[in-house]
């Protein structure tokens, strides 16, 4: 009944130009037009165009993305939890982890074309320089549409539209260990001192970069590189195993 | 209907005498009697009392609790979204936090008598000697709450049952600042480099007791101490909070 009020008002609302596209591109997305389209308004604010309301806060996408965040670990938590009968809970954590970082949100988010509905002001690492835009603002989505259309319906876009289309688990299982964490438990089984090194690379030029130094006993070990923090760690990780003749 | 085939299905299954007590305890903790009793079994089996199943798999309450630390996250997120909508994320990250740590877990465990229906082998450190078993099987249990039940039902058991009947959030959030992150943010302002030396002191002795120094720039400053290595480090950030005049 409440719906079918929420539905009706959403029916005779005059959305605006940039309301009308947004709709439009949420309906491609998400499969479905909106229901109340401001909590999507708010979920494709980065706080680089955030504007002050009322009450002197300044509105953007953040405490959208915080709950969105919250949603989709869930679903993906749930997910596993029924795939893998018969998995532990550190692999479930693991692979859990692999699809919700940060990166493969951004590389989804790209894929989804989230960049064309964002807004943002300025470039360098607040525009969409900064790479995580686009995975905090899928993140702020979700949680625009679990706000918009409740649990049951954002489970749904969560499992057919984003995992089933874009996300081979077979091969994220097999590919792609993690290891920082496998350096991490060789060393405590060790009961080495272990901890990883990071110098920024020219401070100056863009894109960051980043060196990676894994430290055993202090003594120097693996050497990486990336664009991240946890991309040069993940790379000097990987060095490290090949060195200690790791699995 | 598939529910009622369920509830029907629960009222003619023969419980065992462990089953029977199990299911007034989730009745008095949970307020409703389970339908599928299987999933509150296994969500109190700690891992010390696992048993090989068929598949040669232990099942113990381990993969329960990471699903329900994932409802569990999301349910608080939800709800601290909703009772501060002025307040930014990095607030509700922090309050939720303080929420749904393992001390103020256990402490909500221990309060609701969980202890009386865990099943474990032994004692030491995999009994319940080991301080989070508490919590940990009070997440299992909300997984189970969710697969027997479903999310709205779960969100009501944990915000009426739990939150409202244990929680004093303004008292959450006037008191009990994260003074680790405070000295962290106050070192990253400053271009200072910090690290925590933890120190684990005579090891043979149990309870295990924890050391904690902070280092600046490798210069020693508060050093506190704690039955968990979290712990000590929340004294030693603290003291270094006092030292540094931090608010």
């Amino acid at each position: 009944m409440l719906n079918l009020v929420r539905r009706l008002k959403s029916f005779f609302t005059i959305y605006t130009e940039k309301e009308r596209s947004l709709s439009r591109a949420v309906k491609t997305i998400v499969g479905h037009a909106p229901i109340n389209i401001h909590v999507y308004r708010l979920s494709v604010i980065h706080s680089s165009a955030a504007k002050e309301n009322n009450n002197g806060f300044k509105e953007s996408n953040e405490r959208l993305e915080y709950l969105g965040d919250a949603v989709l670990g869930m679903i993906v938590a749930e997910y596993l939890f029924n795939k893998y009968p018969f998995k532990d809970e550190g692999f479930l954590t693991e692979i859990r982890s692999r699809i919700v970082n940060r990166e493969s949100l951004n590389d989804l988010a790209r894929k989804l074309g989230i960049g064309e509905i964002i807004e943002y002001e300025g470039g360098g690492r607040n525009g969409v320089g900064h790479k995580s835009i686009y995975g905090d603002t899928l993140e702020a989505l979700i949680g625009a549409v679990y706000l918009d259309r409740g649990y049951r319906f954002c489970r749904k876009f969560v499992m057919n539209k984003l995992m089933k289309n874009h996300f081979d688990i077979q091969h994220i299982v097999r590919n792609n260990p993690n290891y920082k964490s496998k350096v991490i438990e060789w060393a405590q089984k060790e009961n080495r001192d272990i901890r990883f090194e990071i110098t920024e690379l020219n401070q100056d030029s863009f894109p960051r970069k980043f060196e990676a130094l894994v430290m055993v006993d202090e003594e120097p070990f693996g050497k990486g590189f990336g664009l991240s923090k946890k991309k040069a760690e993940q790379d000097a990780a990987q060095k490290t195993c090949e060195m200690l003749n790791l699995p």
